[in-house]
């Protein structure tokens, strides 16, 4: 099994949500790892899509129960381009992904307009979750970039 | 506009449940409701479709997102045969519903063996969420219906 190269797939994350912009869609990325491989890519496609759900996590998760044909995901790791929000936190845990690794913090999330903080106020009473202990902040200079290519982006559509 | 029949949309969501069962999935329902018309259905079909974020609200949103064609549903009502778990909480607030209500409690479903307390124990460090003013219970005699249907089937896929 090869050891994990967070940075490596979290550079990827990066990349997909920069590309979603150019895309028409949120800046946020994400894959999932297996034993070194890329089983499930995502980007946020709630405008494209029109899919309240569609955040880039719970799109990878998908992508990759239907590449490995199981809904749980025991022996992968998500590598995400952004603090996960309760949804994707909450998917990823149904899913029994162990480890979430995430490049921006959800307050750079929020000087792109991105604020989950509500949401997370509404169900734990506080800006984070109670006990994650699978989540894993790993900063990176990049990780402002899908942020960057949103705000520069004049005909964005905010949602 | 229709006034609100809640109990009529809950049996459609329980109806919807015990369905669920029948076709291979698990035993829950959702119907998302806008000025008194159905918009969206949705079954659990996590397992018939390998993804774990397939909850019965999940695709009750998805549904009713692509029926209406945005991806906010702040004028419906989201009626579902079971008290939702953490991700269904969060997908529906990311979608604005601004009202949910649900027949069976979570207690009902842990009987039948659908336990999502260690999730709200990993995000809300308590069973329910803070301050979730949405939620609304409305018990019905017929919510048992789709799990003793799950328990009296032999060849239930758990997961």
């Amino acid at each position: 099994m090869t050891p994990p190269d967070d940075a490596s797939f979290l550079r990827e994350a990066i990349q997909l949500a920069t590309a979603s912009v150019a895309a028409g869609g949120g800046p946020f990325g994400a894959v999932i790892v297996r034993q070194g491989q890329v089983v499930g890519r995502g980007q946020n496609t709630v405008t494209r899509d029109c899919d309240p759900s569609a955040h880039a996590e719970v799109n990878a998760i998908r992508a990759a129960a239907r590449t490995l044909a199981r809904p749980h995901l025991d022996d992968c790791v998500l590598y995400t381009s952004c603090e996960p929000c309760p949804m994707c936190l909450a998917t990823s845990l149904w899913a029994h992904i162990p480890r979430i690794v995430y490049a921006a913090s959800h307050e750079e999330a929020t000087r792109a307009g991105f604020d989950d903080t509500p949401i997370a106020l509404t169900l734990y009473g506080a800006p984070s979750p109670a006990a994650c202990t699978c989540l894993h902040h790993h900063p990176l200079p990049e990780a402002a970039q899908p942020f960057d290519a949103w705000l520069a982006k004049q005909d964005r559509v905010p949602y």
